[in-house]
């Protein structure tokens, strides 16, 4: 049995791909949710202890360690090949575009981070933002040109899709202006059974991480806070 | 055929994963080599014309592209199965530590950029770079003693190898203080045919970026530049 070491539902969008790509395709794993703390050095602390970078997420299977969400998604795929596209352009374009999220869309991940709970309006789009918007959206509507869809590389769910997953939640919380196609795509991932049980449960989360709620104030006004106080 | 499309040998050590990984095993590919152009948005608007990303590398097999340098790894691995080790553990460890550095090094990355033909004496090491310095020589230990080496993951050379590339020249340029096990690895990455063949075309190559110049410069004192003039 797998264990997957997670944090915060609310902030961490690093669990959530590992985490919904192992849910949605029904694969059985134990789960470890450990809060983050405050201020970085802190949170790399008490990581440590399960996770060599101090970073989440982290897969235990049996005595082997798989600390990156990327390297969680291939180690699970060597036997679960549902975990990418059965065809080889599909998978080829699907990993593509998970690695291009794993090392990029720097500006949408500082400007937007994660908040699953709060609904912003963001003071300014810088260019850096609007440019990441045109790149996600060419991207997307590639993936549905190409292969037809529901999801981004197919008729299934699989590891694209996972790594697209916190991108959005980020567009519900900051009402990022994106065409009807990235934005129907959006409502069909919102749907998902496992993207509503990872939403519901981080709105429960009564936890503040002041790091994590600075970070994201900084970027616009608060419109509203769905979570639980 | 494959094709690999890169740009400056000198500057581009995202260039240098997959065009290492393949020489070193001796997988046929042309190469396109285009030099950066002055200015983020140029470079941007010439490598469109063959990476969806604007970013290099690119691999180009027949219709197919694949535009990052992890799925360029993973999508040869699957014609080419020495790309990772054959052990599960030892490749469990590989992609994970491939993956560590896709994502992260942020401060060695933005504080020693890759400039291969020069030596230079940073101003300052700043505790992020120390962290970053410390984690790295952890990583490699714990390859060399649980896989014995001589390189990262065992035996043969293979992708994590070619994911720590771009850092073995810059330990070299910037003589970055590292401990005697990473350092014979560092020495013995320098002496492989396929690095020594990057790093002579590298100091004959001529252009001159002033992107990369000025972000190199910023750093510390210049030492010696052993670049053709």
């Amino acid at each position: 049995m797998y264990t997957l070491y997670i944090a915060n539902r609310n902030y961490s969008s690093w669990s959530l791909r590992p985490w919904v790509l192992l849910s949605e395709l029904g694969i059985p794993f134990d789960e470890k949710l450990t809060p983050f703390q405050h201020g970085t050095s802190s949170s790399w602390t008490l990581f440590r202890t399960f996770s060599p970078t101090g970073k989440v997420p982290c897969l235990h299977d049996g005595d082997i360690t798989v600390w990156d969400s990327l390297s969680i998604a291939e180690y699970v795929a060597e036997r679960h090949p549902a975990v990418w596209p059965s065809d080889a352009r599909a998978r080829a374009w699907a990993r593509s575009a998970a690695a291009e999220m794993h090392s990029g869309f720097e500006a949408l991940r500082s400007h937007c981070p994660m908040n699953c709970g709060i609904r912003l309006k963001l003071h300014t789009t810088p260019a850096s933002l609007s440019s990441n918007l045109a790149r996600l959206q060419e991207l997307w509507n590639e993936g549905f040109t190409r292969f037809v869809g529901p999801y981004l590389a197919g008729a299934t769910f699989t590891a694209v899709d996972a790594f697209y997953a916190p991108v959005v939640f980020r567009i519900q919380s900051y009402a990022l202006d994106i065409d009807a196609a990235a934005q129907a795509y959006v409502q069909r991932m919102l749907a998902l059974p496992s993207m509503r049980r990872w939403y519901d449960a981080a709105l429960k989360e009564t936890w503040r991480d002041p790091d994590h709620e600075e970070e994201t104030l900084r970027q616009g006004t608060l419109l509203r806070d769905l979570r639980a106080a």
